[in-house]
C-alpha cells in the first residue's frame, strides 16, 4: 500500500452483517486504502466477511477491533462521521468531496484521519457523532436515504482517492490518449477524393454537389480522423471507384 | 421519480449474479434514478435480486430485459461504457466526473443517456464497447481494478446525481447547439449497411473485417452524425452498392 494511503482509517461501528465488513474492505482496497478499524462488530472474524472481501482479505486480516469508538479514534487527529440524516447535533456537515479535501489536507500536515461509518440500520448515534469533528452526508435522495454500508464506504473511498491522486498529480486524474488528428492537408486530399468518388458513382444525379460536400466536410471535421483512419476511408473510396469504372466501363460510357 | 432522472438509463450486460442486479437497483435508487435495463441476465427476475434491492424493488419491477446490447441502447443518443482495463479499442476515456457532466449536458439538449456496465468477471467485450461513444474508467488502484459491479454502479450514480444537482442550481450552464445525434438504433442500421457495402465492393479482399469495422465505428461514433447526415451516408453506400452490382453483374459473377 502506498504511503499516501497510510494516514487514512475507515472505521466501521457496530456493524451487524459480517458480509458488509468484507464488502467494505474490498471497497477501500479498490481505492488504494487498507486501514480498517472495527468497533464492536456483531461478528468478526467471519467466513462471510472473507467471502465478500474477495482479494482484500489482507485488509480484514490487518483490521483492528475496538470496544468503543473513542478507542478506535485514539490516534486520529481528524474524525469525520458519515451520517445520512441531518441531525440536531450541530456539527459541521460536509459533502464527501469536501470531506476528502479536508482529509487529504490533514494528512499533508502529518495528521491521521478517521472516516467513521455507523450501524447499517441506526447509523451513528449522537454520542458517537460527538466524537467526530464533522459529519459527512452523501447526497442521496431525501425519500430514500439508506445507502448500503459498503456502498457508502465505496463513495467515500472513491472521493478520498480522487483527492489523494489530485494532490499527487497536479494534472487531471484520468488522461485521454488517442492519436493526433490528421493535418488539414490530408483532410483536403480526402475531400477531393471523396468528391471524385461521388461523381464516379453518380451520387449527385445532376444536383449541385456544393451543399452535400459542405455537410460531409462538417461531419468529417467533427470526427477529426487520424491518418490511419483516413487511409481506410481512401481505401473504401478507391474500391467504390473501381466498381464504378467496371460498371460504367462495361456500359461502354 | 423526478423528470431530471428520466433521461438516464443504467444498462447491466450479461450480469451473472442476480444479487448484483438488486444491489445495483438499490444503488441507482439512492441517487434518485430508476431506469434499469438488463441485457441477457443470467437470472431475472430472482428472489435474490429482490432481497438486495431493499426498498428499490420498484426499479427491478420496471426494469426492461433485452437480448443484446444494441437493443438495450436503441433509444440512447449517448452511450458510455464502464471499463476497468485500458483497451486497445481507442475510445475516448472519461473519468466518472467527466462522464456525468457529459451525460447531463446530453440530457439537457433532449438526449437519452445510457450508462453501460459489463459482466462481473469479464466486463464489457470490445464488440459491446464498440456500441458506446466513450468509455468511463473509475480510477481504482492498478493492482486491484475490480470494483464490485454494484459499487461501480454506485460511484457512477453518485457522480451523476452530483451533476444533476449542480445543474438544477442555475450555477453551471452547459449549452450544446446543433441537431441531436441519431440514436444508436439508427447508427447500428448504418453500420450494418456499411458492412454490406464493404463486402459488395470487395473492400476486405479476404481479410477479417472485424478490426476495420471497429475502427470505422469509432470514427462514426466520434462524429455523432445526426439523422440527416446518416441519410446522406446511406445514399452514398446505396450508390456504391449499385455500381458493384452493375460491375459484378456484368462480370457474370
Amino acid at each position: 500500500m502506498t504511503d499516501a494511503a497510510a494516514p487514512f482509517r475507515f472505521v466501521l461501528v457496530r456493524t451487524s452483517h459480517p458480509g458488509n465488513i468484507g464488502a467494505a474492505a474490498r471497497a477501500i482496497r479498490t481505492m488504494g486504502f487498507d486501514r480498517l478499524a472495527l468497533v464492536a462488530p456483531a461478528q468478526f472474524p467471519s467466513r462471510e466477511a472473507d467471502a465478500l472481501a474477495a482479494n482484500a482479505v489482507a485488509v480484514l486480516a490487518a483490521a483492528t477491533v475496538h470496544g468503543d469508538l473513542p478507542a478506535a479514534l485514539a490516534p486520529a487527529t481528524l474524525a469525520l462521521g458519515l451520517s445520512a440524516r441531518r441531525r440536531e447535533v450541530e456539527l459541521e456537515e460536509l459533502s464527501p468531496r469536501e470531506a476528502a479535501a479536508r482529509a487529504v489536507a490533514e494528512a499533508a500536515r502529518g495528521g491521521t484521519v478517521a472516516l467513521v461509518f455507523g450501524n447499517e440500520r441506526t447509523g451513528l448515534e449522537n454520542a458517537e457523532l460527538a466524537c467526530c469533528h464533522a459529519t459527512v452526508r452523501i447526497p442521496s435522495v431525501e425519500d430514500y436515504a439508506s445507502l448500503n454500508l459498503a456502498q457508502a464506504v465505496q463513495v467515500m473511498a472513491y472521493e478520498l482517492r480522487l483527492a489523494v491522486l489530485e494532490r499527487a498529480t497536479p494534472a487531471a486524474v484520468v488522461t485521454t490518449p488517442a492519436p493526433p488528428p490528421a493535418p488539414v492537408e490530408q483532410l483536403e486530399r480526402f475531400f477531393a477524393h471523396l468528391a471524385d468518388t461521388l461523381e464516379a458513382i453518380d451520387f449527385h444525379k445532376g444536383r449541385d454537389p456544393t451543399q452535400i460536400m459542405l455537410r460531409l466536410r462538417r461531419l468529417v471535421m467533427r470526427a477529426r480522423p487520424d491518418e490511419r483512419e483516413l487511409r481506410i476511408l481512401h481505401g473504401i473510396l478507391a474500391d467504390a471507384e473501381r466498381m464504378a469504372a467496371l460498371a460504367l466501363g462495361r456500359d461502354g460510357r
